[in-house]
């Protein structure tokens, strides 16, 4: 479907510079644009490459020019343009079909509008909302519950009980509300401790491919709306993400943990059990934080054992410097 | 199913203090437990939580006493905890049912109170023991075997000649059996080496979901009886794993290493090619082993490269005060 | 099929000392080996083990001499092995059958030896090339493309539009072309960035189990030729591999870097975004790169921030011995 940069302006309301009705019907980088495509422009690093595309309409800061193209100003043109991106192709309409080869109990509530795909399998009384898009593959344990709009990807799995929200995104080979890894050792053997809580997922999460959460050990597991989780995270049992916190790829929470709002963690970061992050911390790629530690609001770790991220910086300057501080203390011995 | 306080401590050979007729139907957090629920209590720390709660029958140390509730003493309430919460939750009776959905090749020998779920495959030559649940979309690869009382969790996959214990679960996503990593480089490309061993996995183990387990190269890599693996391990090939050795989530075991009985290996481990690590050793998280080292015994070791934990935090203490120590040095030279 | 040493010897073009009858059946461990099974000897250290082994047949170094068995002389013993596996056992044959439980719609376009197993699903306008085999449930979602003689085992998913060259093979669970991970914030929320580009994999690549490669965003994610990447591996929107490069277990590449020719990464390595690995770039196991590093060719780097070898070893060496230069400092402050 083919909109016009008069018409992306006015959904942004922004001011436009150039012809109304320049067509637009999809999005690309400057080097791969066609002349119907949008692009943006937020750095004079990128001028000669936004000079040289096809694309005829640009996302651009207020007083910016481009010969040749139509600009829509706006402050944050990356942010415009992932806006536009969702107003120009709208989640693909559901098809409201479920795959003669999906297993789906007489107990299981759908809304008149979900599709499922080829050999998905649901299980006794789960629910799905409407919109809801699960591909094939898809396992729903007894009890789980999707709400609205959410795609599955092929092949997620979702353990009995658990409660996904609305317009959450789950990528392929995620599992979620797998049993936590709790043991107590006694005679000689480990004994599991109980893993029956649940997990809750709330509203417009995105969970990455191959990425598992664990279910409760007796209470729940719950990421909060708005949460985006990488690849191959882990998400230990009894762990609260809050709102809008972010995690990178191959992350691992441990137990109990709990992290505030807009909390950053960097890829392959180590978050010990039992720990507290409080609202907006950041943890540095690879860094460990060790098992009951408290991390406050704001603040950026890094390193294992972590810590805040000027101390690191001045701990690693001098370990740079030890040769040459040995050296020193060498050259005063010999005094 | 209702059981009762007496019984209970029947079961585990406990103390009783209070009403023998106490019902129990379940287990669960104290403030989450309803006035059936079994709850335990180890630390003095939780004692307001306990008192508060509605449970009516709690595991406790000998001589604790909590208003208005049973107590069953054991000096460990939370293994008591543990072995009560199998007791009260018997493994779900199999249903020995074959989906109709299952491909199962006359030659795969089941015995006969097996389930399996829909879509699941089962190759030429498959064996599965007795009580054996096999859930959707697992697949049993050609000569894959597995023993008596198993779960493998929903899209399990076992590659060809994987061989399973009894009492093993298997959580989704998990790959046992995969293609060891090994090629030899000539003749300007990679050659891959031969990927063509098995793998053994013992009684009583749990792995976690999207771990994988590499077959071995020639031979075979092992995993011994009573080992716990979490979620997104991977276990390279012909690793030997002795028994009740526990892997955290995201650690990572490369070629040909040997673990003892009893090791612990903290979450994001790293343990190069060809170690040894002895009955017992503990690697904190994080911690990366050089190939080829020796962990006694015992050991715990920690930092990469990793070394005995004392030492890493002396080195960690003092790496700390550098800034100091330089400011120190500094001084002397301008004595 | 059984060979014999004296076709082995003319396969490899190389000089055979004994009985160019014997027979070849197949390859081991010189501890595993039958009489008809071919090893290989490459060092002193196992020599008693190749000269109790049952083998025959033994690729050695030329004049080297085991007795009781036929010699194969080679100058690489162990790339001779390698390429003598390939040779006896050639990849089965496609057996040229569609199992009659996958879903393929009439517009996917399979060359006329294609096997696809139980349960695989593919999408419209997907393309297969001659001898390629997809085991069960595997997907390929719209308009995805395989090359010749490749072997997906049982549960990869391609995501729309993912294509991949000839001759690769790619291990169960293993995700590629999902969704990149990009968010711009703005308004108190997380916006994702559009990510509609697509992954192009080269060939002969070999990809491990449970492996995530994300699409591009805009443009493309690109593997070369030649590339080997192991299990549970991350590799983000954008990233370009050089062909023949070699990703450890549980490495993670963030987003936009690229790699030269011949890197290797050792396990748990963690590449931040935007860095460049010029070509035969080593980086240690668990070695972190800051986001925009540039990395020499040749150069082999370790820790976290990633530094030379040689400066990571000094600086090592000296944090060791901090407690000792400190009781120096220490001294020279009591003279």
């Amino acid at each position: 479907m083919t909109q016009t940069a008069g018409e992306l302006a006015k959904y942004l309301g922004a001011n436009l510079v150039g012809d109304a009705h320049t067509p637009l019907s999809g999005v690309a980088s400057a080097a791969n644009a066609s002349e119907t495509d949008l692009i943006y422009f937020d750095s004079q690093r990128h001028r000669e490459r936004v000079e040289k595309s096809r694309a005829k309409c640009v996302l651009a800061r207020p007083g910016e020019r481009v010969a040749g193209t139509t600009i829509v100003e706006t402050p944050n043109p990356k942010l415009a343009f992932a806006k536009a991106a969702a107003w120009l192709f709208p989640q693909e309409a559901p098809r409201a079909l479920i795959h003669p080869t999906a297993v789906v109990p007489p107990s299981a509530r759908l809304a008149t509008d979900v599709t499922i795909g080829p050999y998905a399998v649901l299980e006794e009384d789960t629910e799905v909302g409407a919109g809801t898009r699960i591909e094939a593959f898809c396992f729903l344990g007894r009890g789980a519950r999707i709400g609205m709009n959410c795609r599955l990807h092929p092949r997620v799995t979702l353990y009995a009980g658990a409660n996904i929200g609305n317009r959450v995104e789950i990528h392929s080979g995620a599992v979620i509300g797998s049993d936590g890894f709790g043991y107590v050792y006694g005679e000689g053997r480990h004994w599991k401790f109980p893993q029956i809580g649940t997990v809750r997922i709330g509203d417009d999460v995105e969970i990455g491919a191959n990425t598992t959460i664990d279910r409760g050990s007796l209470d729940s597991t719950d990421i909060g709306s708005g949460v985006k989780i990488d690849n191959l995270v882990q998400v230990a049992h009894n762990v609260q993400i809050g709102e809008h916190s972010v995690l990178a790829a191959q992350t691992g929470i441990s137990g109990s943990s709990v992290l505030g709002k807009r909390v950053l963690a960097g890829g392959q970061a180590g978050i010990g059990d039992h720990c507290t992050l409080e609202d907006g911390a950041i943890v540095g790629g690879q860094a460990g934080i060790l098992p009951g530690k408290i991390i406050r609001s704001g603040q950026t770790v890094w390193g294992t054992p972590a810590r805040p991220l000027e101390k690191f910086r001045r701990q690693f300057a001098w370990l740079a410097r030890l040769p040459e501080l040995a050296e020193r203390v060498r050259r005063l011995e010999g005094d």
